[in-house]
């Protein structure tokens, strides 16, 4: 085709210029509409605001998408577990989402996000804000935020408010990957209290540091390490997090009666509802386009569309990775991981969507693929620590391959200014060590700090009211004697 | 807006004005468009069709959002039964969703919103309208719109067919809830009649006295109550309708069999798969996102941010005090309840959710939480109405509270202009008693007219074909024999 | 883009310059926020961009619901056959998305859509492309993409990479179909090389011919066949390539043991779970919004707002005509026809849903619901083709009869200068009667290639390594021997 041609035929093709015909009109129509039609709101918009309500839309969207994903935790961690617990391990996961929005309203945001003063892209400038720092030889670090309290002094702020929806749908993300880790045998009153204590306390801690202006996303303007800890959508801000809270809690929990045997055996205690968990599996990767797009709190940040593509590109990478690994390993395509490599890439990807191209992503994918398989098998095999449904395998291990992987692949073709520093984010490959070591800083201080405070938290809990249900409740199952509910009563 | 608005009351009653725009210039650009298609549309728009547009596409998405909640029913309702009447109970919750499609076509959008002239968050202006109105002391009285029978007058006009997705959907919900209270027994063409009064000509009627400008909505203008009933996203419109035609049906079909012994004894009848009620619980709180976030028919209005905020922390703490009240209470974390009470938090702030505060959304949504464990116990245990989901408790009980709600709490942040009438909506507890009566009465005309008007359709019913199956039929299970399918024929 | 502008490479990567103001602001917060916000990015956009914002959001998020058409998939042919191969029916419908974005990346993608160079509604311009084409008589032919393999020449366009993602999950959807009619019988290996095959070749191949530029694209302006074949969102394109290639692989396959017993009688082989296949289609239903309102390529084309609407009638109008016919004829309302009507309903208006009035979209859908009955009595009945979930009766037969509906219906206010033929698109019943040709063209081009091919792919897998399980398996179930995971272990 002559390339006047093709300029043209294509374009034709593509439908989108069928708009022309929509457009226009309309705006003749705009234009001429002579009724009186006393001044409708929207000519009352400027530029600017017209951006940031699509950007709000844009945030809320995505909120949206990633409360849902609250669905798809629900049904994979129930579908992984036995039916005498499916209504204990659906109740985690439905009630998490309510105390978490209590916890994050009291205290979590405030925590968390109290530092920070404006979010641009929202059109929202100047909120008054406070956070906690330590100054030490002329540097700042950033503690803890101060403000915003049960979001009082934000009450008619429609960003912050946005904000806060956005914020708090990720961390009952991470608040309920311990709920799988710890299925089959926790004590709700004390699943109850740590739902407090994640939502209120504990992933905020971390949160303030990378997200809200803390001290691990000062790292660059302090120390000179790249841009300080990048992590776009919550590798280890989300993931690790909850990965690591769930390790904790799953080795104070000690593994499932029947899980490994004196004679050193390992019990399967398959699920009871594999389809229930591929369903989850399939909700929780349409909720991470709104995780990951999301995260640029901005429509008009075009790149977005790289992030949604490289989403979906790593969690096929790492769903096939880990199908064909087993399979040519044990010689049946076995389903449930496929689901993992499928996650553990999802995970993977979330702290470098915006920074690295596709063939990128698929690599960091398919690796994660692999990771989550090995990880598996070693927390099972090497470490005998029981975890159900693999949470500790697919989101600490992933999300911390996910948060190095940032530090190695980002290409230098996005986050110009990210958290003070100027020029665009690159990782070691592409010329910037020091973003691989600030990305070693933030995984490392996550497997410190958040393993040791989860850990504490839950011998304090172990001390006090204990974190297990009694033998035989986990025997009868935690549905009769714990809940006092049956799943399925009269099937 | 404007004084001199306010003297059209229907225009300014919705909020809106609508494309007229479209249809014509779409026409006008198919016969004219000899333009040379290489310009891309996007150079074209103006500062206002923008803003229709991402207006439009907010509208559309709440839209699906909401469709999607038929999902959230269908599970939650089917959960909360038994396993002989699934797929007779799966079969309401999808075919009231094309019944009353169909049925809001031909007659429902034209006797609910044919009076509405325009949308003007949609950017459009001059839709011909017709509403049949009562003139009385000087005052008019809207009654019931009159225009747009099967959309055949709008059949080219975005913003119509957009509202015609959105209100269609809002109406479905409602059409939904009845299924629940009336699930186990109900004849299965007596319900498809139903689905098509119900889309028809009851919701219709109700919706077009608060949102398509009738006279609850007027009762501002005609008698200075405030800013006459005003109900942000449905408390009323939807939920009381949906719940209080589910009482008159549940008290027309009488309790299902096993449900209420001679001796007094009440029988539990559980329900099949809490697992599938608590999915279909979340399902519906995600889907809540559209419903209450998109009434602003406007992604331009950042109250969004407020609305979608509120609806979360009204949710949470209505499931929070439902299961710490019945923990406490039995001894027993009650997730089923929790499930009542997260949704009954919904439903209250469905009216209210754009104009109080977040602290006053889990105020609402707390009282919520309690009352639907209230109503839940006084229905069964003192009035003796066999309601197998509660959907009286939830949406009737709940829904009167958030509009009473609204009355008390709205803070006079927001709403100036609504319903024609100055300044902002006001509370009881913010200086404006007016408004409370105003929800008062818009309450008790719900109470009054949907109840009596669905009495009288079961009733009629009840003397022709007939509402309840055969005690055979419900003993064998109307999967069997009502619908000739097995929810589970081989597992 | 002003040339100008393209010396700066990473400002033209980005195209709109990332959270550079983000990023600044959230450290400046930490710091203590005395900085003097520098002016956020929001006043950086040019109308123009803001429109392409929208645009590229709506296309994602359009995207982002037709991928979770793959949970719908996974449900209704998981519940429409037998507990013994649920894991399998899941596996199919989980790994066909991932195998299919690998597959799509690598080669799809640049098959069909290599030779288009913008998309103009998503703001991008002159994109290098290639098209093989066929020059003949003075016309040229176009036949296949030739550039942007595993997107290495886009990888970081916005645009294209959303329209990898939009067109990719278009592709899946199509590639998921077959899964539904050779399910319980199909060797899982060759399943994984179909779908490779199919994402890598055989789709791409038909769908650059009509939406890459290709040929029936182009049959208006080489014979002025209307505007060439038109399909708005896949009545052809997506679901008659699925169907077909369906229908070839059932037929290779053979029907399931038991299905058709040698004294003539039908065996009926009633699938497990009528509740988890109703909520598939309702969960279809929810994503159709976005597989056809997304097709627009923009939320700035206010037809938006008739596409969803003609989406939701046709479908309503295909769930009742299904339901009455086989109520009135079999006395009982067959649920899972009425979801099999809903969803030829909405396989019908796919392609015409843009270019119709509602009233149209009604009949379109009411015909496509007694078309779906008439097709899987006489597919099973007279051709005696084992199909179990109906695919080829919903999406070959519907998606022929949407194909001929555009071309009948199409009423001329939509289309302005498709395909490069100047004019609106008009069906035979509005005066064009070339359309109509162009839509049997495509619609016989379709059955004759897509068929063969896939017949060719069929029958060389069938002598390689074979595309059916062994009987024992068979009997036994797939999940036990060729899975090896039950999909209810310990109900």
């Amino acid at each position: 085709m002559a390339r006047a041609r093709r300029a043209r035929v294509l374009a034709l093709t593509l439908r989108a210029v069928a708009l022309t015909a929509a457009a226009v009109p309309l705006l003749a129509a705009a234009a001429a509409a002579q009724a009186p039609v006393s001044a409708p709101p929207i000519d009352a918009h400027s530029q600017g605001s017209l951006t940031a309500s699509i950007n709000l839309a844009w945030v809320l969207v995505g909120g949206f998408l990633v409360m849902f994903m609250q669905v798809g935790f629900a049904m994979l961690e129930t579908g992984f577990t036995r039916s005498k617990n499916a209504v204990n391990t659906m109740a985690m996961n439905l009630m998490i989402y309510p105390i978490g929005i209590i916890g994050f309203w009291m205290t979590g945001y405030a925590l968390m996000m109290g530092g920070v003063a404006q979010w641009p892209s929202l059109g929202a400038t100047g909120i008054a804000s406070h956070e906690m720092s330590l100054s030490l030889g002329g540097h700042t670090f950033g503690l803890l935020g101060a403000r915003k309290f049960a979001l009082l002094s934000v009450s008619h702020d429609p960003a912050s408010l946005a904000m806060f929806l956005f914020a708090l749908v990720f961390m009952d993300t991470a608040a309920t990957i311990p709920t799988g880790a710890m299925a089959e045998r926790w004590k709700f009153s004390a699943f109850f209290i740590y739902g407090l204590f994640m939502s209120m306390f504990l992933y905020p801690l971390y949160g303030n540091w990378v997200w809200g202006g803390g001290w691990l996303a000062q790292l660059g303007v302090n120390f000179a390490l790249g841009h300080g800890h990048v992590d776009f959508a919550g590798s280890s801000v989300v993931h690790m997090t909850g990965g690591v809270t769930a390790l904790a809690g799953a080795m104070v929990l000690g593994p499932r009666i029947g899980k490994f045997r004196r004679d050193g055996a390992i019990g399967a205690l398959p699920g009871h509802n594999l389809p229930m968990a591929i369903v989850g599996t399939l909700i929780l990767a349409f909720g991470w386009f709104g995780f990951n797009a999301g995260s640029t709190l901005a429509a008009s940040d075009p790149r977005i569309g790289l992030i949604a593509a490289n989403t979906m590109l790593a969690s096929a990478a790492g769903a096939v990775t880990a199908l064909l690994y087993l399979w040519h390993r044990y010689n049946k395509p076995d389903v449930a991981m496929a689901c993992n490599g499928l996650l553990g890439g999802l995970v993977a990807i979330t702290a470098p969507c915006a920074f690295v191209t596709p063939a990128a992503a698929v690599l960091i994918g398919a690796i994660a693929g692999l990771l989550v398989v090995a990880a598996v098998l070693a927390l099972e095999r090497r470490f005998r620590i029981d975890d159900p449904v693999g949470a500790v395998a697919v989101h600490g291990v992933c999300g911390t391959w996910g948060a190095l992987a940032l530090g190695l692949f980002a290409d230098g073709s996005y986050g110009e200014g990210w958290n003070g520093v100027s020029g665009p984010v690159r990782g070691l490959l592409f010329g910037d060590a020091g973003q691989f070591v600030a990305q070693l800083v933030g995984v490392a201080v996550n497997l410190l700090v958040v393993f040791g405070l989860a850990m504490a938290f839950f011998v304090i809990i172990e001390r006090t009211i204990g974190n297990r249900v009694p033998a035989e409740v986990e025997w009868t199952g935690l549905d009769a004697l714990e809940m006092g509910s049956d799943a399925y009563p009269n099937v």
